[in-house]
């Protein structure tokens, strides 16, 4: 048997690979030069299965997409408080390099625009210049799974270009939001824009935001749960330019796009994405890639305001033995599914002395799922009830596998 | 036993009840004058149960908190595309009653803020005023489970102060965005804010729409599911004034509040919310609700973007028999679980003539899913292999009950 | 003899006439049905010779060009800083129509636009509606020397669509700014707006600006001095929309106008101007008037900050006699002349006994001159010489005529 | 006799002196630590005679008041409308060193403001840095008077925190403002600040805007009359920060102030002024100095919109001889004389076969009066009329002296 996925993912393809309305970017060779007919789609699931369909093992330079990976860094070297009193997370309506500092805060909005990245990028740790390019390369590198380096060429171009994020890294530096030499937060900066990446990279990368910063394929967790419900957040109000609202309306996955027609998204729980096709419309992003998310999001379910289907009741069944009630429970355990449980317990109350609790087809506990069973028991003991659990699979003890 | 969640709300509200900064609404009597101390917070799952603590049983008014409810009603009876064509969907950062309409589209900027509201309150069905407000009436008495009324001296009291509205309505009229007498959409918005509710009704409002629009008391599809997700949308980056991007990273429920004091958030899948307490912060939302929003969020792991820990393989265990490989299947299907079930079949290829779905252990499968499963079964019988399916509750067939 | 100022002016007419761009405003039947070839230029001098060419006898609507007057008016009626308490005079980049007040101050931002000009009209003193209007209109009257008249057809159909206005009366209402019924403030606004000119009359009403708040043509002081300082001040940077710096720049004189096509120019202590063409440009100018102010601000060199070629000196000749020093002044004197005068007896200083002044050629002396040439005489007395003045008009004592 | 004018000016001094409210600028050593209580106001007639008074002899960076002089520079080499296509000029509600291009246009809003200063710098000729500030330095001594220095330890402590000037210098190359390299623009931008000048200096070179652009003392014609039009205009609606509108009402002089706490101000045909007090206001402004500008506005009738009194009337007497028309002329004649007298040629045609114009006391003839009186002979003689003109001091041939 062939996956379906490929199939359905080639089908995407096929219906939007003809649109070629838009342009690449053409500030600097590198991009203008490309050709822009290329197009592929890569999608990787929580527990690394990655789905390649075209264009996906070009490298391109990341562009943008580094963003929320260089802001997830500077939040875990500095804290998110430290990282917060130097760029706001409000949506901003400018265009992506714009000089837009929050005329209250005098903050940066947000750090998916250049003048947060740029103040972002300078809070990486690192004693100098190459030292805080060298950590964010090797962070991408471990969000990837594998070595990536930067594009010298890109680079160059880049530089001889940058009259606007040098703008703005003065602009953060007469504000002291950027601190030391603004030049080199420039350099870092694009040095961290140049680094080199296929679809398939980004669609792991992505992959790991939406494993609550487990990188699916190696295991670790690169980015703490925190930082990255962090990342996810801002992603979803400021990833796409000048149209917050309209994206997460109408495709509702969080998402960041950069200038090389790189697209990436990432769905809590579910999957990451990525798409690469380099002709941009009017606010920057890839025509193609829109359009492919667009479908995505349509055809398979896959917008954050999707509320799942209820879950069948966690409680399968309730038998009252001589001395013992058992419960036979299902499912994964979380707010819901542990309130639904103590209230069965109030409101029909165990009359026995024993209660036995069968977590045999329980797959999956989350910690407040498992504080409230564990409060739940507290509870019947202090009643005098004594509570038997059948754990063979260690859910109930926190042993569940994570697969 | 008694059920640990009040008293676990209970506590949120002592923790959070001591705050006495902010200030009631006293633009008119009936807010100016009502006791601000009242504190009350209501739990509504999914499935219907509530949990009331504090001061829900007090009718108020319900203020903006109609607002996300009258944009499903006008997009149930006009359509997304109509509606979408006088009203953005994006985030303002102008304080809730300023003059916003977005200097290039010339439309509200989105519902949530009074322009879009009252634009909202036009579109909806009804041959006149009194035929809209009666519609929307009806439309809250079913979402909260109840007749509501409407609070005619707050009406009286609004309508006397109603400038503010009324400029708004003229601009409107102005712009074309509404048709008919500028007046009659200041009175019929003004009478949908002056409906009564308590928190109680409030949080089996918001837990529609964190059931995808199922009424969670009565069953009933209230709002269609395409457009309770465009409300869920459009509150997650628009419900909360002046702040959207803080209020998504840091308690990330789609949310909205109203002037006398309420607040409501609705966890797709999981929960509705709604707290009350009068007295305002800066940017008129009530302070002890916020509190009580953050606490929630960060003690009992609500936010939208806090990933479900990633379940358990979908593929229980697989079984090669003499002419038969049996895979027992568990948990819920959607797309990331689907997706691993087909990888399993690419990867260990089914040598023998017959495959067996145990899926006694599934507990719920959604659209996406179900697809992807029939997809598989097709692909399976196309390489000449039986297909037997044992599904004792009707899963795979899509009869699964709801909770 | 004929006089070159008509055939000038008609010169200046023929050569702009021909240009048909830009269309008559079309929101009320009168004005989008009226002939839109009309064209007609009016001058008036101060001391009151009017020269009209073309149809500069057509009664058309005043609009918005009777903001400056109504703004005079409530300055005269309320005093200066009751009346900047409510309207600011700072320019505002905003058209005409638009929601724009302050965000820091809550006032609108100059009276050029609609919301400072219906706060204006409501500070107008009067009981109720029809006072108001009656004063304005009888106040409009002494500035253009006869009865004016509102034209009621134009008052229908403005108030039929004035939905913009109504929405900010009502915004201002709702900041305190305008107090009262915000329906009577539009209703009087319009009135204002309705009544019938010609634009002979709006180059008489301009002279009286251009001379300082005396009628050329009754001599009455309508407007006092610093009030009309005021208005021709706030004219310079707020009258002409969106674009004060150009006009300031590259015409420069004081300048109103109206939707109808009417436009007038105040240049100080020179001319009044009122040009009438209806085709209006985007920004709501006249195409026409427009171009005929720049001819004539470039031909006749009409531009404030044009300085006038510095006079001859003061002081034409000083003759020292036996026991005299006897001095001949000439021309006007304010204070570039009479500090000369003082620095010509400071550094040949007087030896002889007595002074005299032979004001026989002087012909004005304004008040700072006036005090600062009385300071030097009580000084030359206070050094022990006498001084005789030979003043057979009156200058010195300030019976000067005023022509 | 001494005279009056030091004395008034002292005056002023002493009653706005005793005001320490304000803080002088503190981002360099050189000011901020630089004595606050320093004082001086320096006033130079348009013939050149200058009262100083107070600390008007210390040396001071210019700072921003190089602005309207560099802009002229640049206007003089490039030509008005290769300038306008770089650098707008209208007001902006911006701070002095925000990032305030037009978001429309793209140019900086006038050239006032930082942005649009470091391109009215970088438009100066020259081949290079050096060239260009020499070229600046040059000028700005021609305008004083006497040759002035840069200040190098000023220089150096500005550019040691150059980084918001910078920011600005990228942006406007990354537009396309600026040519070459920005940091050049920077660098040149902030020796022109840094040029020392005195109260003294300062007036007559404020002076030279208010003559027309003639030097006072050397009688040179440093900036052609057109561009010095320009200038004044863009002072009048640009020059004092945040609130143009209130200045033109409340002072209504053409001024420009400086974070030294300098501020000059140039009334056309009558005087240029200077303040110097270091402690500034929160819009950056001068407190003193402000003050005494208003006070001299008031008290001297030094406002822009003072209208000149009417003069009396250019026809000082008609006499009819046997064969001969007799007209005896005095005072200026500008349009509003020349306009009358031709006026009453019309009103009372001659009937004498001569007509003769006594000129002797008529002291100035503008280009406009000349041109209209040379209009009037000419008409005069085809109607058979034979002219005679009395005019013993070449006024009616332009020989009239300047002074």
């Amino acid at each position: 048997m062939r996956s379906p996925i490929p199939d359905y993912l080639t089908q995407v393809l096929d219906t939007c690979g003809g649109d070629t309305s838009g342009a690449p970017a053409d500030y600097i060779p590198e991009l203008r030069d490309a050709d822009p007919d290329r197009l592929g789609v890569s999608l990787c699931t929580v527990d690394g299965a990655v789905y390649d369909v075209g264009d996906t093992a070009d490298e391109i330079s990341i562009q943008s997409v580094s963003k929320p990976f260089a802001y997830a860094l500077a939040v875990i070297d500095r804290g998110l408080e430290a990282v917060l009193q130097k760029i706001d997370v409000e949506p901003s309506g400018d265009a992506f390099n714009e000089i837009s500092l929050d005329p209250a805060t005098g903050r940066p909005r947000n750090p998916m625009i250049n003048a947060g990245a740029i103040a972002a990028h300078a809070l990486i740790d690192g004693d100098n210049l190459d030292a805080r390019v060298e950590r964010f390369r090797e962070f991408a590198g471990r969000l990837a799974g594998r070595e990536l380096t930067v594009d010298e060429a890109v680079f160059a171009s880049e530089m001889s270009e940058a009259y606007r994020n040098r703008a703005l890294a003065n602009l953060l530096r007469s504000r002291g939001i950027v601190e030391g030499d603004p030049e080199d937060a420039v350099r870092g900066y694009i040095r961290q824009c140049s680094i080199n990446v296929t679809a398939h990279d980004l669609s792991v990368m992505a992959a790991t935001l939406a494993a609550g910063g487990v990188q699916p394929l190696t295991g670790e967790q690169v980015i703490p749960p925190r930082v990255n419900r962090q990342v996810l957040s801002v992603m979803t109000t400021c990833g796409m330019y000048d149209a917050a609202g309209d994206w997460v309306t109408s495709v509702g996955i969080p998402a960041k796009s950069g200038v090389s027609g790189v697209l990436i998204g990432a769905l809590p729980g579910q999957v990451g994405l990525a798409t690469f096709s380099p002709r941009l419309d009017a606010h920057g992003n890839s025509v193609r890639g829109v359009q492919i998310f667009e479908r995505l999001s349509d055809d398979m379910g896959m917008h954050m305001m999707e509320a799942p289907q209820p879950a069948r009741s966690v409680m399968r069944s309730r038998r009252d033995d001589a001395d013992s009630a058992v419960f036979e429970l299902q499912g994964s355990v979380q707010f819901p599914q542990a309130e639904r449980m103590l209230r069965a317990l109030v409101e029909q109350p165990i009359t026995e002395p024993r209660a036995v609790f069968d977590l045999t087809r329980v797959f999956a506990v989350n910690d407040v799922g498992l504080r409230m069973l564990q409060e739940g028991r507290r509870r019947l003991e202090a009643d005098g009830i004594e509570v038997i659990v059948d754990d063979p699979d260690g859910v109930y003890l926190g042993k569940a596998d994570d697969a």
